[in-house]
């Protein structure tokens, strides 16, 4: 098979972690040797090991049949033991990398050094790490391929890009397949806790004062028992009934008001509401997360709005379709 | 990669020609050799190599560096040259098929006999060919393994299990992400060719008497350059404007009623509408199938009724998003 067939394993793969990585971008990575796929990687979560060295641990545990008895997240921990391997251990085989590995010894220890290190016989990158000061990956590599897939790789990074100098505004609904948008949970519990896995990592909630006027959600993480995000309420009058759950969660603040500021500054914004709160933000907009169910529904609650979208990615959670798009132009 | 990796290759690309091998089932084929990747082919249309056939040929290209001269499509030339090839050409080659390979003699020759002629390493099947006095493939094949994804390689014929004994209904629709259904063509060319394949192959199109009415379609197959389907228009008042090109397309007939015992034969039946048609053939319904564009828009045509689905296959048509589904009782 080609290099674009591998690399699109390691771009889905990435994709079942977008947004999750925050403030770090989605990166997927495959191991193979002699054509056969060893390992589909990809990084879960920042501060956690890359999508390389996932993908070579689990390649170690395929080639030796072992299973490795540490946490392969601590990136620490992971580097060591790959350094400690035979030096030809990996020699025969070639990594595929939908971004440049990181040159930098940050949190965890650059990939780019690890992979020199271990000698691989093919290094295969999707794009060049595009942030200023980023692009010494390339350089410890020498003789690594570039460009492969590039616009998929680089569509999986746009928010990762766009959150390097102002907000990421992901605007996220449930629907069902013929536009429905009331009637109670419209979602699977795997889709509700994708939902809340993202509130966890998001630096703010935004969400429309009718939705908490009408609903009075909770808007917490309970499927995840993670933090629950702080919120902002975007209305021009602040008349809610604070009894509601949503001003009682803990370690979480709440604000209220319509100042859209705060989205000058580099972050990952959440929004969920319905029709008043997509036309009220539609021109702040990056992307749409739509979960949609597998049902046709005759509730009245739907979304009239006009806007042109491109579908980046679509997969199922349970039952339903998940479809990232991005917001463009007419 | 264990055997189920290998088998969901076979059917993405089988699902490329669902419908599109009416009155043959879907069938997707991947051979491998050592782990690698030969060739992922499928069944296009019915009268020509099957998808085994095809897989092998293209893994002939593949090991041989070589480009077949002849229409590889055409069943008795591709067994032949395949039969021909050194006894040890495929001896170390596994191939996996979604269904078992046929066993009788028809307007090919038999995929389970090639299949015992080039004894390949391994044999790996979906599922077992449902249908009564088909089950001859395993028999020949003797130490086949089969039973991996199940399930899917199930759903994957659930058309052709339909069409055996009554009519198939397939019910097509084009919408925005947000269930709006009018507004001009809505979907991309590619997705509207896609649709003129399946007119092109399916017995009759079912229509409702109201969209004749209104948006006066011509519903042939220009965008393939094909026969044209019959048409039923489904109405109880014949008081239609003969003048429309629908009436005057060529080696077409067009009928004029409410009476769906025709549905009862075994056969495919594609139907085009709104919610009129949607609600009026609800029971009939089997499958929906969605082209959903990248746009929502404020046009006030939706389709409001309550349907529970199952999604089984997605994928991109151009920018849009093609989706496959089942209904399913309450």
């Amino acid at each position: 098979m080609r290099d674009e067939f591998y690399m699109q394993l390691a771009l889905d793969k990435a994709w079942e972690y977008q947004g999750l990585t925050y403030p770090n971008p989605a990166v997927g990575a495959v191991v193979t040797l002699n054509g056969n796929i060893l390992a589909i990687e990809a990084h879960q979560k920042a501060g956690t090991s890359h999508a390389e060295v996932l993908a070579l641990i689990s390649a170690y545990e395929t080639l030796s049949n072992t299973q490795i008895d540490f946490d392969t997240n601590d990136a620490q921990k992971a580097h060591t033991f790959l350094l400690a391997l035979p030096k030809d251990f990996f020699s025969d085989c070639s990594i595929y990398v939908t971004l440049e590995p990181c040159s930098h010894e940050g949190k965890t220890p650059s990939c780019a050094s690890l992979l020199q290190s271990l000698a691989l016989s093919r290094v295969i990158i999707g794009i060049q790490d595009p942030i200023e000061g980023h692009d010494g990956g390339m350089k410890k590599l020498g003789n690594a391929s570039i460009g492969v897939l590039e616009d998929k790789c680089r569509d999986l990074i746009e928010p990762f890009m766009i959150w390097q100098r102002r907000a990421f505004v992901l605007f996220k609904l449930a629907q069902t397949t013929n536009g429905r948008i009331g009637g109670g949970y419209l979602s699977s519990e795997v889709s509700l806790t994708h939902v809340h896995q993202l509130r966890e990592v998001c630096d703010r909630l935004l969400i429309g004062g009718n939705t908490v006027r009408e609903d009075r959600p909770t808007l917490d993480c309970r499927f995840t028992k993670g933090k629950a995000p702080d919120v902002m309420i975007y209305t021009k009058e602040d008349n809610f009934d604070r009894d509601i759950p949503l001003f009682y969660v803990e370690n979480r603040t709440v604000s209220v008001g319509d100042d859209l500021i705060f989205l000058g500054k580099p972050s990952f914004i959440l929004v969920e509401g319905g029709e008043g709160m997509l036309k009220a933000l539609q021109k702040k907009i990056d992307w749409m997360l739509i979960y949609q169910t597998p049902k046709l529904s005759t509730h009245n609650l739907t979304y009239n709005t006009k806007m042109n979208l491109e579908f980046l990615h679509q997969d199922k959670k349970d039952v339903d379709l998940m479809i990232w798009s991005r917001q463009i132009g007419d």
